[in-house]
C-alpha cells in the first residue's frame, strides 16, 4: 500500500483503490473523552458512556514522514501517525500528545452495497453491515433477543438476557467485501458501527496503538493474512477424529458405565470428558462445577487408574479448568498467600461473583502466577495426571472496578485482552510438555491474539432450543465469523447448554445438533446445565444409534479432515468457511449465515428449525452439486428445496472434488 | 439577578448566589451536531442519536453588552448570548452563527445534596436527581418497567411499554431545591441529565431561543414566577364541585339507565362524560371511538333533547375529541378538501396510524385550519350542541418523518409544540363563546404553555392495577410534577383505564382510586378500554354506596375546594402540592412522591398497594396534625401506621387550618 499526501490529508491506497482517507472536508478522525459506567453482574456488563467532547481532527499535515493531526489550522498537533507500509499491508501507528484523550472515533470508507464480517466469534449476525457491534468479553445473553420470554427473565432475574451483539469472543476486526481487512491494536471497549452507508465508524476507548489494513485479491488471501497476523493452531490430535467425545458427569459410576453403554450401542468413542472432574456444588442455576482444579477424589475416587485404562483403549479422559479459583477450595489459600490473585483498592484479593459462590482471579500479568497456574493446575494438576483435554472455560470476568493488577494496567484495558493470556498459560503448559500434537483443549472466551495459543474454540452456551438468536443456527454464525479471523477449529456443546425457565432439550434437538456437528472440527456431547431435566442421548435407543452413525461418518471423513487441517496449519483457512470465500462471484452468497463450506469441496445447510421434513438450500453457481445422500446432481446457482429427515442433513459436494470417492460412501453409512 | 464578568467567562448570581457560570475552565456550553433516527409506532418513539461532534465553546468574551463564545482563544465566535436581567429573574438568549449547529449541552450547577422536580408531568420519578429525562411527548408507554410481564408484553407485541421517563407531558424546566426554577426555551427533543453531582446537563435538539432562570425566597414564591411566566388557569366550573363525572357510555340507552340507576343510589352526578358520543369502532386494543366529532346519532339518537333534559336537573354533559380526524368520517372529506391536514413530501395527506386505523392531522400551524376546528367542532359541534366538558385527547402523535406543515418548521420542533397549540383551540372555542367559567376540558399532553390554555390536566393512561410505575401511585407523582409547573388542577381516571395482557380492574382498586380521587381537583371515572372484562363501579352495591359517600364528601370540601382555586387564578399554586412546598425545614419532604399535600391545610397519603389494612405515614415537623376519621391528635416529624381501610384513607389537616371545622364534619358521612 502507498500514502498519498493531499493538502490537508491523506490517503492510504492499493493499486489505486482507497483503503483509509482523511481530508479537511471529511475528517476520518475524531478524538474526544468520555467518562464510561460500567457494572457487572455475573459476567453480564451494563456500560453506559457520557461522551464530554468529540471533536474532529481535521487537519492533518506530513512533517519528516510523520503526519500530524489537529482540530483546526493554527491549534496544536493533537496525534502522530506513522505509516508503515508493504505490499497489501498498512500499519498507521497512533501517538497522542494529549494523555486526557481517552476516545477515538476513525471512519473508514464504506460503499453503500458493500458487506463486512469478522469482529471475533459473532452469534447473531454474520454480515455486520446496518448494526453497531459494541466490542467487550462476556456472557453472551440467555436467549439475546428482548422478544421472548426467555431473554426477559434472564433479564429480569440474572440481568443476563443479553443481545444481539453480546459475545464470549470479540475482536476489533473486520473483513469487507471491498477485499481488505482492518485491525485496531487494542484491547480497550471497542464498538465497530456499520450502520452508515459512506462509512464505517470505529469507536475505541482509548488511542489504539496502531490500526491496520490488510489487502488481497482473494477471501482466502485476506483470511491468509490475518492467520499470519493473529497466528495459526496446530493441527488437531489425531486421535479426535475417531469419534465422538461424550460429555458425561455425575462422578466415576455414572460417567463411565454410560460411556461403556455407549461402546456398547456402537458409537465410537474419542474421548470422555467430565467437567464435574475436580468436584460439584449446587446452586439455583443447577449443580456447578467446583472451581479448585485438580482430581476430586470423592466424586471419581479411581479416576487416575481409569485414565490409564481408557488410553489403552485408544480412549482420552477429558477434563475442565477455569481462571478462577474458588474462595472454598484448596487452591485458593496457596495462590491467596502467595499474592496471585487481582487485588482490590484495599490491596485484598477481589472477589467476584460467579453466581451463588465467590472466587480469586489469577493474575495472569504477573508471571509468577501465570507460571505457578500453569505448572500446578495445567501441567502437574491435568497433563501428568493423564488429562488429553479439557474446557478451558471462561476468562470474559475480569471486573473493571476496583481490580488492580500486578502489570499497573488499567483492569478497563486488560479485560478484553484476558482470553489471550488464559489462552497463553494453556497453550504453554502443553508445548512445554511437547504435548502440543496430541493434546487439545478448547474456550468460548476470545479476542485478538487467541488464534495464536488457543486450539479451538467451541460456541459458548446456547440454550437447549431451536431460537434465532441463542439456538442451534448461532453456532453456524459463530464458526464464520471467528473462522475469517484465523481461527480454524470450532465446535460447540452437542443439543446446547442452557436450560432455563421451563426452556427444556428434546430428543428432536439433539439429533439435529448431531447432525450438523459430524460436519465441524469435533464432535462433543453436553449434558447442559440441568442434565436430569433435559433429554440425554442415552436414554433413547434411536437417538444412541443416530449418534453412532453420524459419529461414524464423522470418522469416515477423517482423511478429508486431516487435509483440511494440514491447510488450515499453513494457511489458517478455517474448517467451516462462508460460502463466499469460495464463490466470490456469486453476491448470493455473501449474505448467508446458515449454510457453510466445510471445507472447500463440501456445503451443509445444517436443520435449525423444528418439526421440519424438508429444508430450503442454495447452491452457489458455477459448480455441479452432488447429494450427498442420493447423489442427486444439481445445477449451482438456484434455491430448493430439499427432504432433510433427521440423519440426513442437507450435505452436498462438488462433483469433480478429488475427494467425491470418499463422499460417496457416506450415504452407505 | 446580575452578571458577573471572570476572565473568559461570566456568572449569573443572585444575592451571592451563583445561578450559572461559564469559565474556560469549567465550561458550561458545549455545541454540535448530531443526526437522529426517530421512529414512531402508534404514539410510542424509538429514538437514537448519533452524536457527530461535541465541543465545548470554553472562550466567553463580553462586547458591547454581549457574550461571544467560541472554542478556542483565536476561533469564530459560533454563539452569542444576551442577558435580560430583573430581580429573581434572569433570561439569556443565544443566537447561533453557526446554522448547522443543532445540538447543545448547558451544564446548570450543581450541588451533591439538590433535589431537583419537574420536567411536565412525570409518572414515575418525583425527585429527578440521579436520572436522566428525555423530553418527548408520546404515549406513557403500558407497564413502563422493563421487568414487568406487561411491559414486556406491550414491547413485543405493540412497542408500547416505554419506560419511566415517557410521558404524554414533557417540559424543560426545572425546579432546585436550591430554590431557583430553569426553563429552556425550546420545542425541540431535550434531555436533562441530573444524573452528574457536579452539574445538571440540559440537552437540547436545536439552538434554543433562550434559558430562564427564576428565583424565590420560597417554593411558593417559584411556583407563583412560573405561573406568571407560563400562564394560569380559569377558576373551576362551580357545578364541578357537587358531584362525580360518571365515564359512562355504551350508547344512549345504556349511558342514562346507568347514570339514572347511580343517581338512585345516591350517588351526586355533576356530569355524564361519554367518550363514545361520536361513535365507535372495533379493534383489538378494544372498542375505539370513532375520531369524527360531532353528535354520532346512531349510538345517541336523542342526545339533544337529552342534554337539555339534564342541564335542567343541573347534571352537565361532557364529551370527547382528539385533533386528528379518521379518513372514513364525515369531516375528514371536508379538511381534506381544504387542504387543513399536515401533509407528506407527496404534497398529499401525511396519515398517521392510531391502531388499525388511519386519520389526518388537522394543522394547527395553519391559522385556517386551526379556525375551522375552533369553530366547526369545538363551537358548532360540541359547545352549540350543549357540551359542558370534554375529554380533550392526545396531541402527542405527530410525527416527524415526511410530515410538512404550513409554518414551514420542521415537524421536529412542532412535535412538543402541538399539545398547547392542541390547548389553545380548545381554549378560544370556548373563551369566545364567553363559557369559561362554565365549561373545563381536560387534557394528557402538555408542554410549555399547556398551563395558559389547559384548565385542566388528566393524568393520562394508567393501567387498572397498583403497580409502581403504572399503577395509581404514578397519578401523585404526575400531579406533583406538574402542579410544580404551575398547572393548578389535575385528575385521573377512577380505576385506571389500560387493561392488557389479562391485566383486570378489580373492586378494590376501584375504592382505593375513588378514596384518593375525592382529593383531587374532580372526581370522574372511567369504564377502562375494555369496560366487560374490567370491574365497573354499578355491578356491587358496596362500590355504589361507597362512592355515593366519597363523592359526598368531596362535595363537602366545595368551599375548602373553592378557596383554592381562588388562590390558583391568583397566584397559581396547584391544588395538590408536593409537602415540602409548606415544610421547606423539614428535609425528609423534598423525596416524597407519594403524600401530597391537598391546599396548604390538608395531607392526603393514597394507598396505593393491594391486600392493606395499614399504612406508613409521614407528617411533616412542625406542626400538630388531626386523623380526618377520628381526630386523633398527632405530632408531626414522625413515621407512623395507621389504620387504612378502603373508606378511610390516610388523610390529616392542621390542628389550627381556619377550616378545621368543615375538615372534622368529613367523618360524619
Amino acid at each position: 500500500m502507498e500514502i498519498n499526501y493531499l493538502k490537508n490529508g491523506f490517503s492510504v491506497v492499493e493499486n489505486g483503490k482507497v483503503i483509509f482517507t482523511h481530508t479537511e472536508e471529511a475528517p476520518a478522525i475524531f478524538v474526544g473523552k468520555g467518562k464510561e459506567k460500567m457494572d457487572i453482574y455475573r459476567g453480564n456488563f451494563d456500560i453506559e458512556d457520557y461522551v464530554i467532547e468529540r471533536y474532529p481532527l481535521k487537519i492533518a499535515k506530513e512533517e519528516n514522514g510523520k503526519i500530524l493531526l489537529s482540530a483546526c489550522p493554527d491549534s496544536k498537533p493533537e496525534l502522530e501517525l506513522t505509516a508503515e507500509l508493504k505490499d497489501n499491508y498498512a500499519k498507521i501507528k497512533i501517538q497522542s500528545y494529549d494523555k486526557a484523550l481517552n476516545r477515538i472515533w476513525i471512519r473508514v470508507p464504506a460503499e453503500k452495497e458493500e458487506f463486512v464480517w469478522g469482529c471475533g466469534e459473532q452469534m447473531s449476525y454474520f454480515n455486520l453491515r446496518g448494526r453497531h457491534f459494541p466490542l467487550w468479553t462476556s456472557e453472551p445473553g440467555v436467549g439475546r433477543d428482548k422478544t421472548t420470554e426467555i431473554t426477559f427473565l434472564s433479564d429480569k432475574y440474572n440481568k443476563a438476557g443479553g443481545d444481539y451483539y453480546h459475545t464470549n469472543y470479540p475482536q476489533p476486526t473486520f473483513v469487507s467485501s471491498r477485499k481488505y481487512a482492518c485491525n485496531v491494536n487494542s484491547t480497550a471497549y471497542a464498538d465497530f458501527d456499520f450502520r452508515n452507508e459512506a462509512f464505517h465508524e470505529l469507536q475505541i476507548w482509548e488511542i489504539p496503538e496502531s490500526i491496520e489494513f490488510f489487502t488481497a485479491d482473494t477471501f482466502l488471501g485476506i483470511i491468509e493474512q490475518l492467520s499470519d497476523r493473529f497466528g495459526k493452531q496446530p493441527k488437531l490430535p489425531d486421535w479426535l477424529y475417531d469419534g465422538v467425545i461424550l460429555g458425561l458427569k455425575g462422578g466415576e459410576e455414572n460417567t463411565f458405565s454410560r460411556m461403556e453403554n455407549a461402546i456398547n450401542h456402537g458409537i465410537p468413542v474419542a474421548g470422555v470428558w467430565s467437567e464435574d472432574w475436580a468436584g460439584v456444588r449446587e446452586t439455583s442455576f443447577g449443580t456447578r462445577n467446583f472451581w479448585d482444579w485438580k482430581w476430586g477424589k470423592k466424586r471419581y475416587p479411581n479416576l487416575d487408574k481409569k485414565i490409564k485404562e481408557l488410553e489403552k483403549r485408544g480412549i482420552r479422559f477429558l477434563a475442565y479448568a477455569c481462571p478462577y479459583l474458588c474462595t472454598d477450595g484448596d487452591l485458593y489459600p496457596i495462590a491467596e498467600e502467595r499474592g496471585y490473585f487481582a487485588k482490590n483498592s484495599k490491596g485484598e484479593t477481589a472477589l467476584v461473583d460467579f453466581g451463588e459462590f465467590y472466587c480469586g482471579i489469577v493474575d495472569f500479568t504477573n508471571p509468577e502466577a501465570a507460571e505457578w497456574f500453569k505448572e500446578e493446575i495445567i501441567q502437574k494438576n491435568m497433563l501428568d495426571f493423564g488429562v488429553r483435554g479439557w474446557m478451558a472455560d471462561f476468562g470474559e470476568y475480569l471486573p473493571t472496578d476496583d481490580v488492580y493488577l500486578s502489570n499497573g494496567v488499567d483492569a478497563k484495558i486488560m479485560h478484553n485482552a484476558w482470553p489471550a493470556l488464559w489462552a497463553e498459560v494453556n497453550a504453554k503448559g502443553v508445548a512445554e510438555r511437547g504435548l502440543t500434537d496430541e493434546v487439545t483443549f478448547f474456550m468460548r472466551a476470545g479476542g485478538a491474539g487467541t488464534q495464536k495459543y488457543c486450539p479451538m474454540l467451541w460456541a459458548g452456551d446456547q440454550s437447549v432450543d431451536f431460537s434465532r438468536h441463542d439456538g442451534l443456527v448461532t453456532v453456524i454464525c459463530g464458526a464464520l465469523s471467528s473462522g475469517l479471523l484465523g481461527n480454524a477449529y470450532h465446535h460447540s456443546d452437542i443439543g446446547g447448554y442452557t436450560s432455563l425457565f421451563g426452556n427444556r432439550r428434546t430428543k428432536e434437538l439433539f439429533d439435529r445438533w448431531v447432525d450438523m456437528a459430524v460436519f465441524t472440527s469435533m464432535m462433543r456431547t453436553h449434558e447442559c446445565n440441568r442434565p436430569y431435566e433435559n433429554f440425554q442421548f442415552d436414554q433413547d435407543a434411536g437417538t444412541m444409534a443416530h449418534l453412532a452413525r453420524m459419529t461414524k461418518i464423522h470418522r469416515h471423513l477423517k482423511p478429508y479432515l486431516k487435509a483440511l487441517s494440514e491447510e488450515a496449519s499453513q494457511k489458517g483457512y478455517p474448517v467451516q468457511r462462508p460460502l463466499f470465500v469460495h464463490f466470490e462471484n456469486d453476491i448470493k452468497t455473501y449474505d448467508m449465515q446458515t449454510e457453510y463450506m466445510f471445507g472447500p469441496d463440501m456445503l451443509v445447510a445444517p436443520v435449525w428449525q423444528k418439526d421440519v421434513k424438508e429444508w430450503q438450500v442454495y447452491l452457489p453457481a458455477g459448480e455441479t452439486w452432488i447429494n450427498i445422500w442420493n447423489d442427486q446432481e444439481i445445477c449451482g446457482g438456484q434455491s430448493m428445496t430439499i427432504d432433510a429427515p433427521i440423519g440426513k442433513p442437507p450435505v452436498f459436494f462438488r462433483k469433480n472434488s478429488k475427494w467425491a470417492d470418499l463422499f460417496k460412501e457416506v450415504k452407505n453409512y
